[in-house]
């Protein structure tokens, strides 16, 4: 052959610390905090067994079947409908297309918007699997500051006039992944204005929205929209299931249509039985009481974690605090190598997984970070796992000092 | 916005035959054939559902949750398997990778070969969908001319001789969509070393290969194949529900290895409790006798179909009496616009629709064909709709006479 056999794009889609720690989550001999996971005994098992059984047989079971690209009609109303209840924001069926899981959603909007060499804006750190999505698209990236409040909107104005092919912000404002923290209501209002300035689009991920347990819900970014710029993914994965891959998009209209184009392209519709399921589970029950449990218990295990750690780590060792989300953000000291630490002592020693923070950088990696899940394990395992840590840890850090 | 919004992809992205023609089938006044859609009452209902039933309801259901991206292990093998069984070709669970539907297959295909003004050679006619799927990635086509004995191999070196960016050949070996026709032996044969010699790749759909009800099984291409150049993808739409958006590829390993990248940063994983009801059907229930009922189903119905038509339509209008699969190609006269017919007067006065086959072209279109499916309707409605239809077409045909 005469040209390379793969297409251009496929240089910037390597393998990452993604599918490598997933696979390490899963050896049973070690306590992995790396992946996302929801607590499984939580997800209402008897509730949807009973309606997966009572959809999958009935005689000719519509469920089974095609249906429409965009999603089932039912659900989509049901998306919207909670979407002006919790968020205020105006949404109708129309404005909602559901999608496998939101991580779909990065993909579709990065096919719609991105051509190669536009530049994406992120938070630094933000959310691997985004730019894991993007990739194919071959973006460059801009990173902007981060501190307790979410964004520094003075670096991003700054990194919007220095930036004149930015395509979009990718942001996540509630419980950041992977930092857990939230972006001020001052810093939406002025990140909106600076977006209407700008004339560039905000892609929003609630993935986290509703797993609040501390602290006061903040206006979301569409819901301050004034110019149809927000383009908003959300998610069944955190407050239902997330193997039932179902998420959505919600955006204005002549973006939904294109976005429902990209969906028809890239696998035709979501599962109908797994819609029809989430849509009669919505219908039956309370999602909103089942929320308030899940609520309770991650706050739980979230402060577990967090007790455990100040108790075992070392003082070096900064955590976040996060008031809702999955996951506590590590700073370890300067010089500090989370990656190389994990893979010389933490996992042999430990038996413990985290994610090294460095791949989550969109621009200049900090090697002394780790993203740590505290939704996924038992409570035994969570202190456990925590307290070999932090014995592997001190030691670390006293050999160095 | 000193550059365009959308992406320039975007502009090989429009609205198309597919959407307009779903929604019409939704119409309960309409007897659609326009669909792909298998017969919902040949659904394993009750099997799925004590399935689904028991999977979702175990507590911390496993099933619920997130899992590995390339797709459930013991689905991987179970699909392999069944592919060394039914085709003889060599394969292993690492070969294959658990996909959104075969149409999955493609989106990824084309993300993985296509840049911008490579060339795909298709049958001509071929698969929309898969003309949907590739046109994010932008490439050109050229299409090779069928018979009843599928592509003509003449043709086909002709277009490889004058195509240097020819990328792959995609096509559909059995019961091709939309024609119904299957590609014989000695062409298969010579499609291979065709494919050696240029050096190229082909991308072989076998969403039907299990729906034969005449004739003898062929070799697949991946059977045939010497270089590891024939990339297959399969689909548990057709031979148990489309509802559950299950379908897979097998390819040589360093193209499931690129394949698994695209698939992570597509969508995460398929869904886990689809997959693993799939791979509990499996284990628990004799697909193999599940598809002879399909096939017997089927050739009825086709039987049913052609029996009708013979009958009840104009002798100018032809159409492909297929030994499997969905759908039968009509033929109408030259100068005939299928389309148009269908818009001015078959909708209304016969309340039928079928998928007019223009779209379906590669390069030139053709007007005077259609696609008809006759696996999603019931006996009464085939009938009844191919009666109808017969009644209008011969009034047609005779005004213009």
């Amino acid at each position: 052959m005469k040209y390379p056999i793969f297409a251009q794009r496929m240089a910037r889609v390597q393998p990452n610390a993604i599918g490598e720690l997933l696979r390490m989550g899963a050896d049973p001999a070690i306590i992995s905090f790396a992946g996302g996971y929801p607590d499984g005994t939580l997800f209402p098992s008897r509730a949807l067994s009973e309606i997966f059984a009572e959809l999958a047989g009935q005689h000719g079971a519509q469920s089974l079947q095609y249906t429409v690209s965009d999603g089932a009609p039912a659900l989509r109303e049901q998306i919207a409908a909670r979407l002006v209840k919790t968020q205020g924001a105006a949404c109708s069926a129309s404005d909602v297309l559901v999608l496998q899981g939101s991580q779909q959603g990065l993909d579709l909007v990065g096919k719609l918007l991105i051509d190669p060499g536009d530049t994406v804006i992120t938070e630094s750190p933000s959310f691997l699997g985004a730019f894991i999505a993007f990739a194919p698209c071959e973006p460059r990236y801009r990173g902007v500051r981060m501190d307790e409040n979410g964004m520094d909107m003075d670096h991003m104005e700054a990194v919007l006039k220095d930036t004149p092919r930015a395509k979009f912000i990718y942001t996540i404002p509630e419980f950041q992944n992977p930092t857990g923290v939230c972006l001020s209501l001052p810093r939406r209002q002025r990140l909106i204005e600076l977006a209407n300035a700008h004339g560039i689009f905000i892609l929003e991920d609630t993935a986290y929205w509703d797993v609040r347990f501390a602290g006061e819900a903040l206006p979301s970014l569409k819901s301050l929209d004034t110019q149809g710029r927000v383009i908003q993914l959300g998610s069944f994965s955190k407050i239902l299931a997330p193997g039932l891959r179902i998420g959505w998009v919600t955006a204005a209209p002549e973006i939904i249509a294109k976005l429902g184009l990209l969906k028809l392209a890239a696998d035709t519709q979501c599962s109908t039985l797994n819609m029809a399921a989430i849509s009669a589970y919505l219908a039956r029950h309370d999602i909103e009481a089942h929320i308030d449990v899940l609520r309770g218990a991650y706050r739980r295990k979230k402060e577990l974690m967090l007790d455990t750690m100040r108790r075992s780590f070392p003082q070096e060792v900064s955590f976040t605090d996060p008031e809702g989300g999955l996951f506590t953000w590590l700073t370890f000291p300067q010089g500090f190598d989370a990656e190389a630490f994990m893979r010389a002592r933490m996992l042999g020693e430990a038996k413990v997984a985290y994610v090294p923070g460095a791949s989550f950088y969109p621009e200049a990696q900090e090697a002394n970070h780790a993203r740590v899940n505290y939704s996924g394990q038992s409570d035994e395992r969570i202190v456990a796992g925590m307290t070999a840590l932090g014995r592997v840890l001190k030691d670390e850090l006293a050999r160095r000092a």
